[in-house]
């Protein structure tokens, strides 16, 4: 049986860390802030809300909810955000997409200035992981799995790493990560022929291919490490789950991430964590 | 004996497009212009200068040239680069990099605006690359090379591509190209434990470690098309010679792009192509 790479210790060092920035920058009268923005009560984006609520309620980090209606007109919700971009007591913004249609998502994704861009969807920040410089922040999924690796001491350097999708958000920031730790690294993707001869070839597989259980015994070998990004509502089953087909792949490998209480508990305190960078980064230049 | 991947016709095919499209910009009297900034005197930059002045001159786009002493200060240099930016009758720049040290290479890199960035060096057009949007342009190196597969259909989809080396400039842009035209990429580099077992399982390889003759018989096997993106002068040898050791790997694959001769002579007509490009982008925005 596997090792199990569950998400709690990893989310709860990430948070230690947190807290002791967090009263060091409060000494100093600075309150890490995020402000979320959400259009519309979708309850998705409710229940995320909750979340980062209560994660940035538990590290001493403030919100500050800022609720449009669905009918909100285009000038309203970009002179919102355009005032969160200049108000220094936010350190970061995180607006839930999609947006409705009429407020143009392409837009949106580039509305929030990079410094704040704690979500991780500007063009600044994916220049940021791209160049491996500190111009905005990591995408929060992708990152949390790079602190999944560093919690377990899975070093990069020198190992084969195969990603299973290339999407702006997992995938592609994913390989780049890896890389900048040293892996050789191979994107996998809907037109790859030959998965499985990849994927067995790997030390490290990320599956982020938004393909629900998708992810079986024919891809693994034994001493593989596999993160597993993918969650998602199985209504056969009646139980979230990842795109792994768990029960078949853990016999077999080194180590795993469970979903849920994975990848995906982790991203939440990598959010956080950025309002805080954001907060230390502010001071810092001032 | 392998097919010999020219650059000239890639070039010319470039250049005659180029041709076309300049004709209908200057019908609305549109001059695209391209604005090559130099400082100090160096010889590369030169025969760089000169080799893209021909190419401009020879396609019918303007060259401005703005030329600094050494010792010019910070703030008249960029000052000069700011008014480039906002000069409307400019659509291209090019900056001579490295810049003197009291200039700051790292500030001259975005100095310019995407939009003007024809070289592609700034975190917009790198940004860019990585979505897949046409925001800056792409690094020419690695569009040239892409230019060569383009020219002599070399289809990627499906295939399994392998770039050596992960350069900012070049390995990197090139793996989201060959990745956004669906072929399967690795990128090897300095801490990969074994390049050859990757190179050998790879149909396109394009070489960009930048050492010169490290690439020889032992990477390659028959059926492959190998893209040699290196570019250096031999002293021993007196003559320019790439990151392939082309007398050892020409006989064992299908076809290979020669040093000189092959990705360089694309390089420039990239460059210039995306002169007019932005001329054409400027004038359907207006």
């Amino acid at each position: 049986m596997s090792t199990l790479l569950k998400g709690a210790p990893v989310a709860s060092a990430i948070n230690e860390k947190m807290k002791e920035t967090v009263a060091i920058l409060r000494e100093q009268s600075i309150v890490p802030t995020l402000a979320i923005v959400r259009v519309g009560e979708r309850p998705d984006d409710l229940s995320y809300e909750r979340g980062a609520m209560k994660r940035c309620a538990s590290v001493g980090v403030e919100v500050r909810n800022v609720v449009f209606p669905e009918d909100v007109s285009k000038e309203e919700f970009y002179d919102g955000i355009d005032k969160l971009n200049k108000d220094d007591s936010v350190h970061g913004i995180l607006v839930f997409r999609p947006v409705p249609k009429h407020l143009d998502n392409d837009r949106v994704r580039n509305a929030i200035v990079p410094e704040k861009d704690v979500d991780g969807c500007t063009d600044g920040s994916l220049a940021g992981v791209f160049t491996n410089t500190e111009l905005g922040f990591t995408p929060c999924t992708a990152q949390a799995v790079m602190e999944v690796l560093s919690y377990y001491d899975i070093d990069c350097t020198g190992k084969e790493a195969a990603v299973i999708g290339r999407s702006l958000v997992v995938g592609r920031p994913l390989a780049m990560l890896l890389m900048h730790k040293n892996a050789t690294v191979t994107v996998c993707h809907t037109r790859t022929k030959d998965v499985a001869k990849h994927t067995k070839e790997a030390d490290i597989l990320v599956v982020c291919s938004g393909q629900m259980e998708s992810f079986g015994e024919e891809y693994v070998r034994p001493g593989q490490t596999v993160l597993d990004v993918g969650i998602s509502w199985n209504e056969e089953k009646q139980k979230l789950c990842g795109d792994v087909k768990f029960d078949e792949v853990s016999p077999i490998v080194d180590a795993i991430t469970p979903v849920p209480g994975g990848i995906g508990s982790v991203t939440t305190s990598v959010l956080v964590s950025h309002v805080v960078e954001s907060a230390k980064r502010m001071a810092d230049r001032s």
